[in-house]
């Protein structure tokens, strides 16, 4: 598990994100190797002989299932991410296959992921692939509410609001 | 739960996305009342004098627990729906506080959840919450594979494309 985290932090500094990561080794054992995990993740491993950097374990795809009301059972490809001198060999190709097989397998009729509108190398792909952009074509919006936010809405701050029409 | 998958079409209308609803009562049973249950769902119920519409149940709340790589355990919240007529009175913030709550007793520190870019009550709703928008801010699109696209994957078509960067 160390690697992955450290791929994580990898992945994050490629999306220029590498501030945000706050999460541990502890905590992905913790949330994954449970009775009921939280998530699951596929690893790419090579032979010790074609080891890059020293590692064998040269990516990660981590998922977990996930629902759209209208429509269903989902997988959501959390990330995706292969170490980058082992890019252009197939490895992310073979990621989404495999994920693409456990979505089938569990009756799960999409595939939910989020790209960087920077990341062009990575839509290219995905879009060849035959993945829409909802962002584009529906006008999609991720909206978050971090920890402090959380905290208030629990303790029933911000109540004076109207409620939404919908989301 | 008819009335559940009623109030999906009236917000699949809201968001003039009723095309696309495919989903069915019996699907949303299977799914939502099984052991391990693909989401969970809060309903919003009014004593019977005050039904709407002669519908007693005015809302729903439809989530599930995700993750965030970087981030550790997280809660996505779907769809949160309030029948037109019940609108301004409270029962979103209610919704939210008490998916909130969810969330902190599950140690999820995250709340994330779409906003079409066109529902503005909705986005001036959850940002005076303090929401943020992940694709204004840090340009998350959200993409898809649909069933067609999924099923090729998994034969393993379109496999000559290169590997992506990262996601």
């Amino acid at each position: 598990m160390e690697r992955d985290c450290e791929q994580m932090q990898e992945l994050a500094a490629y999306e220029k994100l590498a501030d945000q990561v706050a999460q541990t080794t502890e905590g992905l054992v913790q949330d994954g190797f449970t009775q009921a995990p939280y998530y699951k993740c596929l690893v790419a491993e090579v032979p010790a002989d074609q080891a890059c950097r020293g590692h064998t374990l040269v990516g990660y795809a981590l998922y977990f299932f996930s629902y759209v009301a209208w429509k269903g059972r989902a997988v959501y490809l959390e990330d995706l991410y292969v170490m980058e001198e082992l890019r252009g060999q197939g490895i992310g190709s073979a990621f989404l296959r495999v994920v693409a097989e456990i979505a089938l397998q569990n009756k799960c009729s999409l595939l939910n992921f989020v790209v960087l509108s920077a990341n062009f190398p990575g839509i290219d792909f995905y879009q060849a692939k035959g993945a829409v952009d909802l962002t584009k074509l529906e006008g999609c919006h991720l909206f978050r509410f971090e920890q402090e936010q959380l905290a208030k809405l629990a303790a029933g701050k911000g109540q004076n609001v109207t409620a939404p029409p919908s989301q």
